[in-house]
């Protein structure tokens, strides 16, 4: 008998980070690509829109990919696809929503006629080159979301995707446990599962339990009532459209990608809003403030959105008034708590009254906590075990949960983006290594913004920056014009005239000195001068602005 | 009988903010001052590196100012007070330990024989003016703080500073709950009470219950422990200290303001090091490693700190090494968040344990939750509520916590930095506003940086700068140099040379047509120049950088 082809694990994404979720499963000569999200950038990528993941890996093999298999439709998922497919047409595969998610996105791009599109559903499995591919119903916080079974001649890879296990949601489509359980049962030969929330213990909390502080808002309050939320949340939304609706609210929808997921959900069946329920903002003036909610992006507090505007009397169309209830109806993601904070307490200054997470039961957590991962292992008992998305620490306690439950160590893999995992029927290993990192996306530019640029930028706003110019004759060396100095971020200048004139003295003695001793290369001039006045502004100042030389010549 | 002088409170900074505490009491023509604090800079204070109170209101009342009393010796409490002394040199009141740290602060910038410091001991009365000056014992997270009583013809004010209600205290220094209560008793016209943190229900946990779990770790660990945490925090550092001891490990100090706290709390007695438990790095380094913990800064991730330069392998004298178990005994402050993940990550892979708060209890917050605020309320009393220290939400719950608690609304005053609250025996009331507010410290610029160069230095970080430069004939306005174009934090240069050559060829444009028209201004030749750029840049790379045109004459 042949000896079989090996499967790998390469993740592009998504191991050791949050965000850009991309794991490729290769078989022989064959790759199947699961999700393509992006990130957002980290603090210190400054003026950066967004990060995707380096797919250079599957470029270099871009005969053999067969396919992108989508778990669910957060952007963190499938924000890159616009990019991915650009570069790659490959068909991708996906459930209803999340289509309908990103089809909203390819129209955007102009890419909707480039690429094919196939629809699956759960339980359903399909032939894309010689995976059998698998799509098993989970829990998240947006439905329509799946795990992924991809069976291969050597044995199955079970993908969780972003899951938790909900006993009561909200669409009453329970993780499909009979399914996990039967392959487990049948045996699986590697689970990758997500760790986002493995550092706390116990359960996640049930999206219907959200409801139920709804509801009591929505009894109680008397004024009108608020609801910022993730756009993506179609279970939120549907709890406060029905709460609305419960207790005779008119819902106003607000925000760019909250009136798009609306319209899509709405549409493909999965919200459901009562005739006559949704009005525009026009006639939501026209009620009495008891008879309206409205339902808005910026529960993270992001400076263009609605309630960022409202908070800040910024927003065209709603004006917060004393007597507004606010409920903010998401965690802040690490890194946005303090815009969040000041959200709110801008808020509160308005004289509104709002509901933030610390207090109350107004949010649920769509992943997984100890005890549902817990649960997962022993459903699909795995040979081997890889867990996904997630910090590195992340990584770490779920790899010690699946070793605390009787997995051994050595076949527990806690890998980073780019590393090749190979498997055969009995045996894991670390083979390799791929390019992998990320992109970083600025406007229209791709990958041309670096470490160089970001360095650059970094400087400019600690310090901001001080050019000087100055025109030399090129016959003579001699100065003809300046030396001028500008600077911006540095210091006001209007109050600072002094340490202006004196840092060109500094200038001027630099390129004296420079012509005395018949320095004429430019480069040794501009450095010259830049040394003189680093060191006269530190001095002044304590602050290091960059400094930049421009010599002309006539 | 003579109309009394009415007394007034006067938050200078502290209110609608966490840090750079500072409350004005004024009586008649007396001004007394509690703490003088700093404040971190908010993460758009781009370049700044501390933040402190507008003291205008004081400068322009200088004779009137009788002295500075402080509640304990944090940063955010005595952090401004170098700034505030040279310009305001009147005498200081604080225990022991405050004055202890406040000297080392003062020596560092020259000060220290300028400044007259009184130090004052618990259930001690003194006279400042007018006022009637008593310091009562609190628990917090340094020794020696202490809540003032102002005793006032009119009335007595309360001021809890920082506070806990810690009921097994470090240092058996309970919370002096006799004369909070004798006051109350006898009267109190208003209370100023902590509303850090004011969001969590319950109790905060007891120091003591962090020293278990250090019991814990330094019974059961076996290769080093390296413990961080806030410098300050010396009922922590005991605690690390005599768990080492106990089970017969040495300690090294390791971070400067580390050192620096552990030498004054041992010189002042806050600190008990049994004899030869103190080693040097160096001798660390000949131990074996289940012999040696490590007391270092870092515990928020702080960029120049040991802990930071560890994890990044940057540290001269410490490496990190698989067996190593480092504890992160603090809580990252709001928006350091991702500073202290990344530390974590960074340790995790260097095959070092880390115990983290998440986890366990190897942390306790130095601020009273809910039942000791209303415990303190339940004690004092008071006629009057203000509720400081704290973000505006907080400021609002802690309003409605004694709201609740049977205190009229009309007798509750959220109040903002520099708001004037007038006092009678009877009445009170929001009376005017002061100057008051933020001044930025960039290096030695006290003040200098402000909106317009935060602005410059916030659209240079997000897409850098382009400066054209071209040198024009004075005579026939024909240009004679240039245009060049230099850009830092915009596209890598090299890459985008065919951008940069579009670039000058718009510029040349720009300026042909302004010699057609005869336009000679430089201000208007600028415009037209900026104008181009900005609009073909954006088309092109949807960036938006600063443009700087600067024209030399020869």
């Amino acid at each position: 008998m042949a000896r079989d082809p090996k499967l790998s694990l390469i993740p592009l994404g998504g191991l050791g980070e949050i965000g850009k979720n991309m794991m490729v499963v290769r078989y022989g000569e064959n790759l199947l690509i699961i999700d393509s999200g992006l990130m957002f950038p980290e603090e210190e990528m400054l003026g950066i829109d967004i990060v995707i993941p380096d797919i250079t890996y599957l470029l270099e093999n871009k005969d053999m990919v067969r396919g992108i298999v989508l778990t669910h439709g957060h952007e963190d998922h499938i924000g890159a696809l616009p990019y991915v497919l650009r570069q790659l047409n490959v068909p991708v595969y996906g459930t209803k929503l999340t289509l309908g998610l990103l089809q909203g996105k390819l129209r955007e791009q102009n890419l909707i006629n480039d690429v094919v599109l196939n629809m699956v559903k759960v339980r359903e499995t399909i032939s894309i080159g010689p995976f059998k591919v698998e799509f098993i119903r989970v829990s998240h916080s947006i439905p329509d979301a799946v795990a992924i079974a991809i069976h291969t001649p050597i044995g199955t890879v079970v993908h969780t995707g972003d899951f938790k296990i909900d006993q009561t949601p909200v669409d009453g489509e329970i993780t499909d446990f009979y399914r996990f359980a039967q392959l487990g049962e049948k045996g699986v030969l590697v689970l990758l599962s997500d760790s986002t929330n493995v550092e706390r213990p116990g359960y996640t909390e049930s999206e219907r339990r959200v409801g139920f502080a709804f509801d009591e808002t929505f009894r109680t309050v008397t004024g009108r009532i608020i609801v910022a939320s993730f756009a993506s949340n179609v279970h939120r939304l549907q709890q406060v459209i029905s709460n609305a609706y419960k207790y005779g609210r008119k819902v106003a929808v607000v925000g760019r990608s909250m009136v798009n997921v609306v319209n899509v959900a709405s549409e493909l069946g999965y919200l459901h809003i009562p005739e006559g329920t949704l009005i525009e903002l026009d006639e939501a003036k026209t009620l009495a403030p008891e008879q309206v909610a409205i339902l808005t992006t910026g529960s993270q507090g992001e400076p263009m959105s609605a309630l960022t505007r409202m908070a800040s009397s910024d927003h065209r169309q709603v004006e917060i008034l004393p007597g507004d209830t606010i409920v903010i109806s998401a965690t802040p993601i690490p890194g946005n708590e303090k815009l969040v904070s000041r959200i709110i307490d801008q808020l509160f200054k308005k004289g509104a009254h709002v509901i933030y997470e610390t207090f109350s039961g107004i949010h649920a957590s769509g992943h997984p906590s100890q005890e549902e991962l817990k649960l997962m292992i022993n459903l699909i008992r795995p040979k081997f075990f890889v867990p996904v998305h997630g910090e590195y620490r992340m990584l770490i306690k779920h790899a010690e949960l699946a070793r605390d439950m009787g997995i051994p160590s050595d076949r527990i893999f806690v890998a980073e983006n780019g590393q090749v995992l190979d498997f055969t029927r009995k045996s894991g290993r670390v083979a390799g290594r791929v390019t992998a990192g990320k992109v970083l996306v600025d406007g229209l530019g791709v990958g041309d913004v670096g470490n160089i640029v970001l360095r650059d930028r970094k400087q400019l706003s600690q310090d901001g920056i001080l050019i000087v110019v100055v025109t030399i004759n090129r016959e003579n060396g001699l100065v003809v014009a300046g030396p001028d100095i500008v600077s911006r971020g540095f210091v006001y200048v209007r109050e600072s005239e002094a340490l202006m004139d004196d840092a060109k003295y500094r200038v001027k003695c630099a390129l004296d000195k420079c012509f005395e001793r018949n320095i004429t290369e430019w480069a040794a001039i501009k450095s010259h001068v830049r040394d003189a006045l680093v060191k006269f502004l530190y001095e002044r100042t304590r602050r290091r602005p960059m400094i930049l030389p421009i010599i002309m010549e006539v």
